[in-house]
C-alpha cells in the first residue's frame, strides 16, 4: 500500500505543479497516470508543439514544460504510479480513501486530488478479431519500454506523428521495422516525413503502403499479421510485435463512477472556494473539473492547484494554523534537504 | 485623451499578463502605473531577487519576470502612462470610465481592471521643513531619468540597495555623487556594498556618515542641503538634486475613494465568476483584490486576468459568440501584423 498525503490522479501540468505546491505546505504527493511517463498530453500528444499563453513564456514546448514543472517539483520527492489507470476509490472510517489502479496497486491519502485533463487516454484500437487476446502479448498501443523491441521482428501501425516517430527510433533497436499504414501519405512534420523516407531507401524501414493488417496470428504470443495491400493477394508477415498507433482518445473513464456530480463530462466543483467536489475530501483542479466561467488553461489549473492545497492543508491538519511565507523571503526547503533562497543583504560599514 | 478596450491600472505582472490575455480577445490595453516602469514591485523593489513559485520556472529572477511578460505582450501593443497615479474615475453615460491620473492625463475605456498590488508605491519622506515645495524643482524620490543628472551635484540619502545601487549607476553621469546615511552600515547585497566602498576610495562617490539631510537650501530650485554629521558643525553642501531613497511603502490611495467595496485594505471581487467588483465594469484582480480563499500569489493573479478578459469581452461585444481557440492550435496573431504558430504538418507521400 503506497500512502501519501496527497493522491494526485493525474501527471498532467496541473497535477505536477501540485507537487511544488502541497511540498510548500510540506505535504508529500503521489501521481498516478494511465500514461507512461508525467506530462499528459503535453507529453504523450503533442510534446514538440509551442505553447503561447504559459504566462512569462513568450513560447515553450509543452515537452519543456514537463521538464520545468519535473524540475521544479523534484525537491519534495513525488511519488508515481505510471502505466496504470486509477479504476476504484473507496472510503475508509478514518475518512481516508484507498484507490486502486487496473493493476491492482493500492494508494492511501487523506486527501485525492483529480488532475486528469480531460481523462484518462485510451488508445484507438482497429477493428480486428482476437486483438484483444494478445494485448500484451506482442499487441501494444503505446510504447512504454523501447527495450522489449530490441532485436524483434516490429510491425507499427498507423499515418501519424506517433507512427513515423517511433518508427524512426526503433531501426535502431529492432531487428526489423514494418510500417504500415492504409494511405501512400502520411501526416506529421516534415522532418519525420523525411527522415522515414531517407530509412526507407536504406532499407531500415520496411513500408507497405496502401495496405492495412487485418489479422493477427499467434499461439502465446504473437507470430504475425495479416497484411491486405491494394491490387494485392492477402500475406502473412512475421512478426513479434503489433503496434497500432491510431491516436488516443481522452475518456472520463473509471471516475465517472466514483460518485461525483458530473457536468457535459466533467466534475463539478466549488469555485467559490477551494475547487471541491460533492464529496470531501477529493477534490478536481485542471481540465477535469468544471465551474462557472471555466476555462481549460494549463494557467487556470496552477491556480487551482494552488488553492486545493491551502484546503487540504486545513483537512489534514485542522488545528494548526499555517501562514503563507513568500517564496522570495522564506526560499524553498525541500525534503531532500535541499534549500534555496535568495542571497540574504549584508550589513557593513564603508569606511 | 487616451482610449482603449481595457484600461489597466497598475503595470505589475497581473496588468501585463493582461495585455496578453486580451490580446487573444483582439482586445487592446493601456496601463496606468505610479512607477516610473513596468513590472511592479518585482521592478521596483526586488528585481534581483529570485522567485521560485512561478508555475514551471523553478527559479526565476523577479526583473526577468517582468521582461519575459513585456516581451509576451509586446505583439499586443499596449500603451503605458508611467510615473502617474490614477486618481479619479467617472462613469460616462454610454458606460465607459474616464480614470484621470495625477499629472491630469485623460483615459477612456469600457472596462477599468484594477491590477493595483497592494496599492500605489508611495515614496516614506525625510520630516524636512519645506521639502514639498522642492518636489520636482531638485527633490526627487525616485529615479524616473538618470539624464536629467548629467553634470550636476547629487546628494542621495539612505543606507538600502537602492540608495546604493543609485550611486554607483549616477557616478558615470553626475558631476559629483554624495552619499549621506544616518549609519556607518549599509544593508544591501553584498555587491553593492562592496562597490560603493570601491567608487569612495577612488573619489568617486563622496561619502558623509552618519550624518542626515536637515534642511534644503534654494530659491525657483534646490541649490544645497544642510548636513549634520556626528560630531561636527552642521555644514551646507551644494547639490542641484536631493533624493531621499528610503524605501517605498504601497497605498491603496485615490482608488479607496471609487466606490468601491473594500475589505481589509483590498478590493472586494466576485471569484464565483469573473473577479468583478460592486461596479459592473470594473474588475480588480491581483494582490488588490479579495475573496474568501485569497492568496496573494503571482499565478493568481494571472487566472483572475484571464477569466476577467473573457468577461470583459462579453461585456464590450455582448453579441458576439467567442469560441475560444488554444494557441497550440490557433496560434497568435499580434496588432502589429506578426503571427507566431506551431510548425504545420505536411500530408506527404512516401515512395
Amino acid at each position: 500500500m503506497i500512502e501519501t498525503d496527497i493522491l494526485i490522479i493525474g501527471a498532467g501540468p496541473t497535477g505536477l505543479f501540485t507537487v511544488f505546491e502541497a511540498g510548500l505546505l510540506k505535504l508529500r504527493c503521489h501521481l498516478i497516470d494511465a500514461l507512461p511517463q508525467p506530462g499528459g498530453q503535453c507529453s504523450e500528444i503533442y510534446p514538440k508543439k509551442p505553447i503561447y499563453d504559459i504566462p512569462a513564456y513568450p513560447e515553450i514546448l509543452a515537452g519543456d514544460l514537463t521538464d520545468k514543472l519535473l524540475e521544479q517539483g523534484k525537491q519534495f520527492q513525488p511519488g508515481f504510479t505510471l502505466g496504470e489507470r486509477a479504476e476504484t476509490i473507496e472510503k475508509q472510517e478514518d475518512g481516508s480513501f484507498i484507490v486502486t489502479t487496473n493493476k491492482g496497486t493500492k494508494h492511501k491519502a487523506p486527501v485525492v486530488a483529480i488532475a486528469g485533463g480531460l481523462g484518462s487516454f485510451e488508445p484507438r484500437k482497429p477493428q480486428i478479431e482476437n486483438l484483444a487476446k494478445f494485448e500484451d502479448k506482442g499487441v501494444e498501443y503505446m510504447i512504454k519500454e523501447p527495450e522489449i523491441y530490441r532485436d524483434k521482428d516490429v510491425v507499427i501501425a498507423g499515418g501519424g506523428d506517433s507512427a513515423l516517430d517511433w518508427s524512426i527510433f526503433l531501426t535502431d533497436i529492432a531487428k526489423s521495422v514494418t510500417l504500415i499504414h492504409r494511405r501512400n501519405e502520411f501526416r506529421g512534420a516534415l522532418d519525420s516525413v523525411e527522415k522515414v523516407q531517407e530509412l526507407k531507401n536504406l532499407g531500415k524501414i520496411n513500408l507497405i503502403t496502401p495496405a492495412e493488417v487485418k489479422g493477427i496470428l499467434g499461439n502465446d504470443h504473437l507470430s504475425g499479421v495479416v497484411v491486405e495491400q491494394k491490387d494485392k493477394e492477402p500475406f502473412i508477415l512475421d512478426a513479434d510485435h503489433f503496434i497500432p498507433l491510431f491516436g488516443l482518445a481522452p475518456k472520463l473513464g473509471p471516475i465517472g463512477n466514483w460518485g461525483l456530480e458530473i457536468e457535459k463530462n466533467a466534475i463539478k466543483v466549488d469555485n467559490s472556494l477551494d475547487y471541491q467536489t460533492n464529496i470531501p475530501g477529493i477534490y478536481a483542479i485542471g481540465d477535469v473539473n468544471t465551474y462557472p466561467g471555466k476555462l481549460k488553461l494549463i494557467l487556470c489549473g496552477f491556480h487551482e492547484a494552488t488553492l486545493m492545497c491551502q484546503s487540504a492543508y486545513k483537512r489534514i491538519f485542522p488545528d494548526k494554523k499555517y501562514v503563507m511565507k513568500y517564496t522570495t523571503v522564506g526560499g524553498v526547503e525541500g525534503f531532500d534537504g535541499t534549500k534555496k533562497e535568495a542571497p540574504k543583504a549584508v550589513v557593513k560599514a564603508i569606511e
